[in-house]
This record gives structure tokens, C-alpha cells and sequence, in this order.
């Protein structure tokens, strides 16, 4: 499933913007895929998993109930807030070792959240990071001139 | 400043939609408002805070961390995860009779949460919960049958 993710990330990136994909499964097929649009719409919402639930489109509790939620990178606070708002059950974070959002608080509300380490995943986020620290800042809430 | 946010709920409102809105303000001064586009556009993820913060467009850091979030409802985990991500201090709430949000877990991360208890954003949200209580239930990711 990480591989549409994956797919969805390269083709925000191959369009200039912030590499992180999303996908959304319901009963294992695959329902709509994301990726963050800060940079080709100015979109201060759309991060890889917001677009993907937006590309999904209006859904009943019952589909979200049984959906996994993928995305390339660990899912920051809105997102996180995002997947428990619908009650998404199940998701699956292609590497954390770039960011880390909220996995503890998707646990605690009963989320099942499974960190893949996926060396490609790793590789997009440190190459765009180490290119666009002042992008990459901005996406995360963060002023650059504050981190290391 | 919640004046500001109610008449974006009356706007969201007069066009069929959630009578829910939002208005940011920075250093007193406001910024955008917003409201629910769940009926008008058909989105998931267009909130009333979401969408105020869409039309904000891309600020820096600096600016959010000067900034007031106002809210006619109390914000579900999704808006208030948003306004974790981009560090908004303060978070005005117009009432949360009709549905309390993540209040708890804003003010855990350190946001000064303010419940106004507002009558008229009471009024508009009773009227319409009871009036379409399916659209309602899907706007907070519950199934109506699920709901007392």
C-alpha cells in the first residue's frame, strides 16, 4: 500500500512541491490518493493526508471505519487530528525518522500505527529538507531561523 | 471578534451549508474568516477553521504565533489539530453545548482556550443539528444511527 503513497509523493514532487504522498484504503482497495499542495495552490491544508480524504470525497462513518490511511511521512498535528476526527482505524507511516507528529496521540485514541522505516521515504524527505529548509519550516509551523 | 465569525456562519448558512464559522485575527487586526463547506463544495476538510486558515494563505511562523483563532463552535480534533501545527496561541470559542472538541488537548499543549458561551452560535447550531441531524453526524465522522 505504501507504494501509492509513494507514487502520490514522487508526482507532488515532480511538480515542484513537498514530496510527502498519502493513499486511502477501504477494505484493502485503494479509494483516493494525496499529496501536499502548499507550494501549487498556496494551500496552508493541504498536506498529503488532507488532500487524499478531500480526493476521497464524502464518505459514511461505516467507510472510514474500516480504512487505512497511508502516507509517506509521520502524520503532523492535523493530519493526526484529521484521522481521528473520522475515525480512520489503521495507519501506516512510511518513515518518522524526519518528522515525527502525532503517533503517540493516534495510539492513546486507539489507532493502530505501523512505522515502515521505508528507505525511500527516507531519502525524498531528507533530500527536499536539506534543498528547501525555509519551505520545509513553514509546512511544519516552525520558523527556520529556530531549528538546529 | 466573534461578531466576525458569526457572520461567516450566517454566510455558510444563507447558502445551505453548516452554520459554522471562523475568523483569524492577527494582533487585533482580522485576517480571514471562513466557514463550513462540507454541503457547498463538498469537502471533508473545509471546516470553518480550516477554511479560514485556507484563506489566510501561507504566513510565516512568526505571524501565526501572533495570532487569535476564533470559532463559533468548538473545534473538532482536526481544526484544533491545526491550530496546534501552526502554533496559535489563542483560540476563541463562540459555545460548546452542542459539541465540545478538543479543547483539553489544546490547552495541554499550552493554547488559551476561551468559551464565550454565545447564545446566538448556540441557537444556530441547535436549529441545525435538528433539522439534518445525518449531515451533522457526517461532519463529526459519526454514523447518525449511532446517535441518541
Amino acid at each position: 500500500m505504501l507504494q501509492s503513497a509513494l507514487e502520490a509523493a514522487r508526482a507532488g514532487a515532480a511538480t515542484g512541491g513537498i514530496p510527502i504522498g498519502s493513499a486511502l484504503f477501504i477494505d484493502g482497495r485503494l479509494v483516493a490518493t494525496g499529496h501536499n499542495r502548499r507550494v501549487q495552490d498556496a494551500s496552508v491544508i493541504h498536506h498529503a493526508e488532507m488532500n487524499c480524504l478531500e480526493n476521497a470525497g464524502r464518505l459514511p462513518a461505516a467507510d472510514y471505519a474500516r480504512a487505512t490511511l497511508v502516507t509517506t511521512l509521520s502524520p503532523c498535528d492535523m493530519c493526526t487530528g484529521a484521522a481521528l476526527l473520522y475515525g480512520i482505524p489503521r495507519v501506516i507511516v512510511g518513515e518518522n525518522r524526519t518528522f515525527v507528529g502525532g503517533e503517540d496521540l493516534l495510539r492513546s485514541r486507539g489507532v493502530e500505527v505501523t512505522v515502515l522505516d521505508d528507505p525511500e521515504c527516507v531519502e525524498l524527505m531528507t533530500a527536499f529538507i536539506a534543498a528547501h529548509p525555509a519551505l520545509w519550516a513553514e509546512d511544519i509551523g516552525e520558523d527556520e531561523s529556530d531549528r538546529p
